[in-house]
């Protein structure tokens, strides 16, 4: 097993998935289709299929789970996307759905994301397993109201405002986060893990995905649009409070570095082999796109 | 039992939802709030209620299905009203989501009240109970894009065009008819209902939903703003193919009143007692707003 083999069983999981959906109507799955192609480094899913792995082998059997997260990831880019929210052109150096399919359609392509995860959840929960009612609940409530949403709010609200460090860590916790968190926990109870590695989990998915957005904030400033695939300085442009208005450049680069280390040692803590994990860890850390 | 009181129970348990869910953080959830309590006539939950009521005594029970399915309507209409979309102003007697909030914070009320619509069907899936995870499958698959989402496309699509009477048909088929059906199989599935009454409670649904659609457009065309609560003639503004474009007023009525027969004689062969289920079959009929 490897992170790069990973990532292509989910790309080919979601490829074959709308595949199918397209040929008995096209017009239904086409734009949605178009987002979650158009590529993406796939973090959430592979967290999830890397902490199932640590508990068991067969991580084939959740794929519809991993593929599922990746559909509401991408649903909340299409989102925040739009001209209404963050309005960008470029997302993954193609252009934006609402660019190519228009406002209405892409609207609906992400709530079509939205509820084809779970479409995908409840099926694979038709067989009536804990674990997968559990995870398909975590991974809910962590993109509602109380979790990703909560933080797109924050975003929206806090637009062209200087906001206070605790607001600034809120809106990301939770914006980034939550889903992170939930990528991580629910592969663990998919996996059966332990209460005890449950909550030593959830501490990890907490400080990754905080070094996952300074270091995106870090990419904002000093990242390469070619690599990027998104425009830089976006931060800048719509006035935002980020880490790096927050910290300086410095601090957020030393921040990212101490949080990786966090990381690393509660990894370490767990019975499980867990090299995979961390390298992932360390690529988060050091990416740079 | 009365269908006034089945309204109230469900208001009263999405008021309770809320306002617990307000405490704790009043941003996140006031904008979602604020469309599910405006009003509306609840035809989704009651149609839930009073088919589970069919097989079961305990309607309370599956009050949180029945509120999660309003909230998946509601969103559905918040979306609907965004100014990419039909951009209206007004709705249920009151100003549209985005007017009050803003667009952005309107996308995101109607992604939030999907996400907890699904939030609380999971939690009450958690008990491991079957019939409860089929009847969160089928509303999911009835509102995805294969569901009402498939409706709404076709709309967007069909903005300015002559469309054909399949593909109106179509249209409302997906766009209204699947959550109303939708509403009556869950009721029935909770209910632990036979395959057969299964069978015949979708014909019902496929009919109600279409009579349902029928008097809509009769309602835009002869309606009063009033009573409405939206504006009137909106299908024409817009130069949207409607049942009255396609039929003509006259032959809307009579076709109107023919499902409605047709919902009757498919109820009486059923071996429950389907009173209240004939009555909001007429009221649906009967209805001016």
């Amino acid at each position: 097993m490897n992170i790069k083999l990973l990532k292509d069983e989910v790309e080919q999981w979601i490829s074959d998935y709308f595949g199918d959906k397209q040929e008995v109507n096209i017009r239904n799955f086409e734009a949605m289709s178009y987002s979650i192609k158009v590529g993406g480094k796939r973090i959430r899913p592979i967290l999830m299929l890397l902490t199932y792995s640590l508990y068991k082998e067969d991580f084939e059997s959740i794929l519809p789970f991993a593929s599922a997260l990746e559909m509401i990831h991408t649903y909340s880019l299409i989102h925040d996307d739009l001209p209404s929210m963050d309005n960008d052109d470029l997302r993954r150096g193609k252009p934006t759905n609402h660019k190519i399919y228009g406002e209405a359609i892409a609207i609906l392509a992400g709530d079509g994301l939205l509820n084809e995860a779970m479409i995908i959840m409840l099926n694979e929960c038709l067989d009536g397993n804990l674990n997968k009612i559990k995870a398909s609940a975590l991974i809910a409530k962590a993109s509602g109201a109380e979790g990703m949403i909560a933080g797109q709010i924050c975003d929206i609200l806090s637009e062209g405002k200087v906001i206070s460090e605790e607001e600034l860590l809120y809106m990301h916790r939770n914006k980034t986060g939550q889903l992170i968190i939930a990528a991580i926990l629910s592969g663990a109870t998919l996996g059966n893990a332990s209460e005890e590695d449950l909550s030593a989990l959830k501490m990890f998915g907490d400080k990754l995905g905080l070094a996952f957005q300074i270091k995106d904030d870090i990419l904002d400033v000093v990242g390469d649009v070619a690599i990027l695939g998104k425009n830089v300085k976006s931060d800048e442009c719509n006035n935002k409070t980020t880490f790096i208005t927050m910290y300086g450049l410095a601090k957020c680069k030393a921040k990212c570095n101490d949080l990786t280390q966090e990381c690393f040692q509660i990894l370490k803590g767990l019975k499980a082999n867990t090299n995979y994990l961390e390298e992932i860890t360390e690529f988060l850390l050091k990416r740079e796109y």
